[in-house]
C-alpha cells in the first residue's frame, strides 16, 4: 500500500493532504510538494478512525504535543485519560503515551480513543518492560519481541513512533571518548544502550533498519527518529556524541524517504541561547529539511518548577530557527510527573512559543494578535476573553483582578486625558 | 556634588562601583569605565541609606524590576509592602512604585523602608493627582507643582526616575500621520499628552529638561527616559510615532551625559520575535549605548494571563540582543492587577529570561547552569532544590510530584540500564 509520501511523489493531493491545507489556510498543492519533498509529514495512520490528520513540516504552522502515561503505581488510565481531555482542549496538536509500566495495552487504546489529535508512542519501553516481566530483566529482550510490540502498536494506529535508530556504537564511542558533565537523559535511548552493550550487539533498530521502515510503510506511521544522546544540560549541548547522532539520523532520513515512509527528527533538550539557531541550522542540514520535533528546548538547568517557562523561550527561538514541532516541557519537569493542570499550563506555554515564532514565520499568523489588539482598543472586554488563547483562565483572572484597573481612571478628573489625546490622534488637523 | 559620572570620568573609582564590581565579579575599573561611557547606570539616590548599589548595562549581569503601588480603593500601603517584600525575596533586582492613588507619600515611604534594592517611581502621576485633587482636574497641573513633585521624590532617595521627556509635539504628529492601532497604552505618557493638548503647551520635561537634570544631579538619582509611545500591540511595533520618540531618546541622553546626569531608556513593550533585534539595535545606536530597560517585551498579544510567559520570551531574546534591564510582567497584565503570588512569579519568569540571556552573554553565567547539572547527575536532590531558583518552588513540587518517578527505574528488572551505560562510558575501554 502507498503512503502519503508515496503518492505526493506521483503528484496526488490525497484528502489528508486537502484537510491539512484546509486547517492551514494554505494551497493544497504547497503541503503536497512538502509531503513529496519530505519537509512536511502528515501525522495519521492508515488505520486509525477518530484522527484529524496534522500536518508538520515547514511552511505550516508550528505545531506542539504533550506527552502522558502509566508511570508506576497510583497512576490510572483514567487520570492519564483526564489529562489527555485536559491536553486536548487547551489545544495540543499531539499526544503521545509514554506509558512505562502497568497496562500499557489498555492505556495505549484509551488514549487512541480519547484523543482526536495524532498519538505517537515510543514502543521499545512496552518491549523492555515485557521482557522484565518474561525474563526478570529488560536486557534480555528479543529483537524478534521488540519488533512484534512495534508492529502491535501501528496495528493499534498509533499516527508517529519515536525510535531512537540513530544510537549506535559509534555514536556511544563519541560519548565516550567526549565526557558528558549529565551523560544520559533520553530514558528510551538509555535503556537500548544498555541492552546494546549488555548484549554486546548493535543497535537492533539501527541493523534492521528496513524492517521497521516496512511496519512503517504498511500503516503510515510518520518515523520519529529519537536522539539518545539529547544533552542533558546546557554544558553539554552540541557535544560529539550528540552531532555524531545527527549525522547517522542524516543518513537514516534519507533510507527512511527512499523507501517512501514519512520521517521527522527529535532534538534536544537543553540548548544554550546561543546554541539554538546552531542547533536547528545543522539538523536542516544534516537531515536534508526533515521536521525537527523538539523537546522544549529548554534555556537554562536552573528553573526546576518552571520548566514550562524556560522552554517556552527555547521553543520560541527553536521555532523561529526552523522547528516545526514542540513537545512540550511541564512545571513539574525534573523534579516529577505533571498533573492535570500542569499539562494545561504546559500545552498554553508551548502554544504561547510556537504561535509567538509563527507570526515571525508567516505574517497571516498576526492576525490573530491584531483583532485582540482591536477589542482591547474597543475596551471589548468579552471579544477579548473569546480571543485569549485560554479564555478560561483570561476570564477568571479578569474576574479575580480587575478591581485596580477599572479605578485607574479616577486619575484624571474632569478631563480624560485618553479622550483628549484620542480626540487629537483622530482629527485631520492638530491643535498645536 | 559631583555623580557618579562625574567621578568615573574623573577616573576615580567610587565605593558604589566597588560594591557593584564585587557583586558581579568583575573589575572595578571595567564598571568605572562603563559609568564613564554612559553604558553602565549604577542606581543609588545620594541621600538613600538602605539600598544596596545596582550596577546596570553592558558587561553587567541582566537586571530585573518588580513593579508595585497603590492604584485606587482597596490598596493598602501593606499590601503593598508585601508585595516589595515577595518580589526581593524572588531575587528582583529593582522595585518600581507607581502609585497613582491614595497616600502616595507614604507609600514611597513604606517601599523605600521595606526594599533593599533600588526604588525607582513616576513622579508624574503624583503630580497629576495633586493637581486633580487640588484643581478638580489633573490637566490643570502646573508646571512648577510637577517640579516640586520631582524633587520631593528625588529628595525622599528615590534611586530613578521615570519621565517621559521625549513625548514631544513632534512625535504626536508622527503618530497623527501614522494611524495606529492601539494608539496610547503608556498611562503616564498619555496623561502628559493629555496635558499638552489641553493647554496647547509643549511637553514641560522636554521643554525645562535642563532644570530636571539639575533634580537628578542634585542627588544621583538615574534619569529613566520613558517611552510615551510604547507600542502597545505587534502591529505598532517600529513605527513612526514610536521611532520618532526613540530620536529624541537620543537626544536627551546626550545632554544628560554632558550635564553629568546618568541615563538610561526606556523600550517596548509588544515586540514581535522578529523585531527584537532591530528594536534593541536602533536603541543602542541612536542612543549612543545608554543602558536599555525593556517592559517585557511581550512577543503576543493572545495570551492575557500568561503574560509573565510571553514576557519571558522577548526579555530572553530582547536581553540577548543587549538590553540590558527588564521590567517584569506579571500574568495579570492586560486584565487588572497582580495578586502577591502573581509578583513573585513575574519576578522568577524575568530572572529566568535575564539568566537564560546572560548565558549567552558571558560564559560565566553557565557556572550555575553547571553546578545545577552535576547535582542533578548525582541524583542529589538537597543540592538541586538549594540551587533552584525558586528553592521554595522546587521543594513543594519535588514533594508532591516525584512519586512517578521514583518508580521509573522498576523498568530494567535485574540490570539497570543506567549502571549498565555508565560504567561502559567510565571504563578506559569499551566492550564493543
Amino acid at each position: 500500500m502507498s503512503t502519503q509520501l508515496d503518492r505526493a511523489r506521483a503528484g496526488e493531493i490525497t484528502p489528508e493532504m486537502h484537510r491539512v491545507a484546509e486547517k492551514e489556510g494554505v494551497d493544497p498543492e504547497l503541503v503536497r510538494r512538502g509531503v513529496a519533498e519530505g519537509t512536511v509529514v502528515i501525522l495519521k495512520n492508515r488505520v486509525r478512525r477518530n484522527c484529524d490528520p496534522v500536518g508538520v513540516g515547514a511552511g505550516l504552522r508550528v505545531k506542539v504535543s504533550a506527552s502522558v502515561g502509566l508511570a508506576g503505581e497510583g497512576d490510572t488510565i483514567a487520570g492519564e485519560v483526564e489529562k489527555v481531555r485536559a491536553a486536548v482542549e487547551a489545544g495540543t496538536d499531539a499526544i503521545m503515551d509514554l506509558s512505562t509500566a502497568g497496562d500499557m495495552d489498555g492505556a495505549r487504546r484509551a488514549v487512541l480513543a480519547a484523543a482526536t489529535t495524532p498519538v505517537g508512542t515510543l514502543p521499545v519501553y512496552q518491549a523492555l518492560v515485557e521482557a522484565r516481566e518474561k525474563y526478570g530483566a529488560a536486557v534480555k529482550m528479543q529483537v524478534e519481541e521488540m519488533f512484534a510490540v512495534i508492529e502491535r502498536q501501528a496495528a493499534a494506529g498509533v499516527d508517529f513512533l519515536a525510535l531512537h535508530c540513530a544510537t549506535t556504537w559509534q555514536t556511544m564511542r563519541a560519548a565516550k571518548k567526549h565526557r558528558r558533565v549529565d551523560y544520559l537523559v533520553s530514558h528510551g535511548g538509555s535503556h537500548l544502550m544498555g541492552w546494546m552493550i549488555h548484549n554486546r550487539r548493535e543497535n537492533p533498530l539501527y541493523e534492521h533498519y528496513d524492517r521497521l521502515l516496512a511496519i512503517c510503510r504498511r500503516y503510515d506511521v510518520v518515523l520519529s527518529l529519537a536522539d539518545g544522546w539529547r544533552p542533558g544540560c546546557l554544558a553539554d549541548s552540541l557535544d560529539a556524541a550528540q552531532v555524531q547522532e545527527l549525522v547517522v539520523l542524516g543518513e537514516l532520513v534519507a533510507r527512511a524517504r527512499k523507501h517512501g515512509v514519512q520521517v521527522m527528527v527529535k532534538g534536544p533538550g537543553h540548548v544554550p541561547l546561543g546554541h539554538l539557531r546552531a542547533t536547528v541550522q545543522l539538523e536542516k542540514e544534516l537531515c536534508f529539511g526533515a521536521p525537527y520535533f523538539v523537546f522544549g528546548p529548554v534555556v537554562t538547568d536552573i528553573a526546576p518548577g518552571y520548566d514550562h517557562i524556560t522552554a517556552a523561550i527555547g521553543g520560541a527561538l527553536a521555532a523561529r530557527a526552523g522547528a516545526e514541532f514542540l513537545c512540550y516541557v511541564t512545571a513539574a519537569e525534573h523534579l516529577g510527573l505533571p498533573d492535570v493542570q500542569q499539562v494545561r499550563e504546559g500545552v498554553v506555554a508551548a502554544r504561547i512559543a510556537a504561535h509567538a515564532a509563527d507570526v515571525a514565520r508567516d505574517p497571516r499568523a498576526a492576525r490573530w494578535d491584531l483583532e485582540m489588539s482591536r477589542a482591547r482598543k474597543a475596551l471589548d472586554w468579552d471579544r477579548q476573553i473569546e480571543l485569549a488563547l485560554d479564555s478560561s483562565r483570561a476570564a477568571m483572572m479578569r474576574r479575580e483582578r480587575s478591581r485596580g484597573s477599572h479605578q485607574a481612571c479616577a486619575m484624571c478628573g474632569k478631563y480624560c486625558a485618553m479622550q483628549v489625546v484620542g480626540q487629537y490622534l483622530g482629527k485631520e488637523q492638530g491643535v498645536c
